[in-house]
């Protein structure tokens, strides 16, 4: 404790976001493999963005996929896996939901050292009400008894979506200066930064069955809530044409909204502020604002930009179709990147994992 | 060695097939959530099979996920990555041929410990040989660094597939007493058996460096061969009514047959010596025929079942397509199961992984 301690960062927390970004660039550049023939479908372009799309026959799917992360490991230490189940919807169909498509189902992926039928049955029930949540079916999945490669186990997904008949992908293209940022909030850190987090919890020794400071839950269960799902809001508004934007707030921060377009920057000059957890994260780690709005959601966990004049009615819709209370966060302005002016924070890259 | 020796089986290998289907059996009962509505589309019924199929809009989209599992292991051991950045292809995109569907794309997912720039561009290369190989596109991927949750690497894949227009999915329903059953070659173990073949490897000392006795190549790079991949050979077929019945020999070796079918008996009465490296893991390792059987491909890697008086025009499409030589495994006859009666071994269930 004290002014002395170093802060608390991504990279001192052991991800060193550099090696992978390099590592990563050269498994992508050996894979890019010739296009494949017209038979097999064709891309519809949106490189880097929340999911791939692909045309097939008469439709267009979007295809994403994610992991729990290290958000599993304080499941581990509290004993409670159905949010963690549950995530293994919210963290896939969020991201499917910011491009505009549908939900239509989700393959599920465990791989765990030992099979062990409590655990499962809480995750199994996680996932019931994940997918009740985004609407969307369980199409299969695959369970790996893999001692020797996992310790514990590991989550995650792929879920594929579709545009129902009429709807275009919403992917940034459109968007315009003096368009409004409107903000979903989250409910705490849903699945990222957890990597940060355990490091510093690990070493301030702060103990997972207490609550923190002005909370009522033990610490461990604030922050095993499940990611929200934004599915069913996102999906009331995506058919209307003054929505020019989606953002799905995840690993990145907001960094995430310099996905959407390079060509306007998002000034971000009223958000709200984060609910208690953020802030005692902030400040029992000694973690600088600009780390903090670069790793986590910061109480907002999805962002939609849209029209001026469709602002009200889009904010109106949002809130009818169970998004709650829908935040004004800014507007766009000319120029690129990302500005919180009142916290003097500028993100010029997306960066997130 | 030796006859006393007590022989390799699965349940010696540490994998406890029971446990692992008790505990996903209470996942599945957990997660079997109320029907989405009809707007997420809705199932093709083909429960157990190798691909969820799911209706959505104009078209059938068929979903399959699967991992490289242990086999990374042997990778890793000999420093070689490109064959199992293959098999994430191959694993995945066989199981959507299984149903007659063309595969649109692939994503990928990599867990490891630490992003290491050399084994990325290998698995990369890996990667990109496969999609070519089966014409598909990478439509996105995750890499998560996760020292805390894996060793080393983990690799697996989620695969897309749809229907062209006017085929229809391959399930099995029209299998019948008479039927040819054919075999397609496979190159090796493809990705299955390695928790037992390694188990044993480590046991015996045999080393990976040196070939087996009438073996060229070193004993780890024959183990290394990536899965052959049916794609190419199977699309050329499945628009042919005579076509019946589609299976890839994967994890519970010619058990997956009875996937399709459970009101028909699979005799394979000319199933063809396996090469030598299968011998060799029976012959030194001490594993019965049931157990080699019922865990490898011996030899075999994709079956094709068709009304006899098809047979010929289609294994003559089939070797066009690419996919070498094709063998006459059997027929169908009334019961149900899987019979080798010139080995005596008779198999009842799938129980496959």
């Amino acid at each position: 404790m004290g002014a002395a301690r170093r802060p608390w960062t991504y990279a001192r927390s052991g991800v060193d976001r550099r090696a992978v970004s390099v590592a990563l660039d050269r498994l992508l550049r050996a894979a890019r493999s010739p296009r494949p023939p017209r038979s097999a479908g064709r891309p519809v372009g949106a490189p880097g963005h929340y999911a791939g799309l692909w045309a097939i026959g008469r439709e267009v799917i979007a295809v994403t996929t994610d992991t729990v992360g290290t958000k599993v490991l304080v499941a581990d230490a509290l004993g409670r896996w159905e949010e963690v189940g549950e995530d293994i919807v919210g963290v896939n169909v969020n991201d499917l939901a910011a491009v505009g498509a549908r939900p239509a189902g989700l393959v599920d992926t465990i791989l765990c050292a030992a099979p062990d039928p409590r655990r499962f049955a809480a995750i199994g029930r996680g996932l019931a009400r994940g997918l009740r949540s985004a609407r969307c079916a369980l199409l299969g999945g695959e369970t790996a008894v893999v001692p020797e490669i996992v310790r514990g186990i590991d989550l995650g997904g792929t879920a594929v979506g579709f545009f129902p008949r009429g709807r275009r992908p919403i992917l940034g293209d459109r968007l315009r200066p003096n368009d409004i940022i409107l903000g979903l909030r989250s409910t705490g850190l849903h699945a990222n930064g957890f990597t940060l987090v355990r490091r510093w919890l690990a070493e301030e020794r702060l103990p997972l069955d207490r609550p923190r400071p002005g909370a009522r839950r033990p610490l461990g269960e604030e922050l095993l809530r499940p990611t929200r799902i934004y599915v069913r809001a996102i999906d009331a508004i995506a058919d209307e044409p003054g929505v020019h934007g989606l953002a799905h707030i995840s690993g990145g921060g907001v960094r995430n909204l310099v996905r959407l377009n390079r060509r306007v920057r998002f000034r971000l000059d009223q958000w709200p502020a984060p609910d208690g957890l953020f802030a005692f994260i902030a400040e029992r780690g000694g973690i600088s604002l600009r780390e903090m709005y670069q790793t986590f959601n910061m109480g907002i966990g999805f962002v939609v930009i849209v029209a001026p004049s469709a602002a009200a009615s889009i904010a109106e819709r949002l809130e009818r179709a169970g998004a709650g209370p829908v935040v004004r966060l800014g507007s766009l302005a000319p120029g690129h990147g990302v500005e919180l002016p009142h916290l003097g924070l500028l993100y010029d890259e997306y960066g997130g994992a």
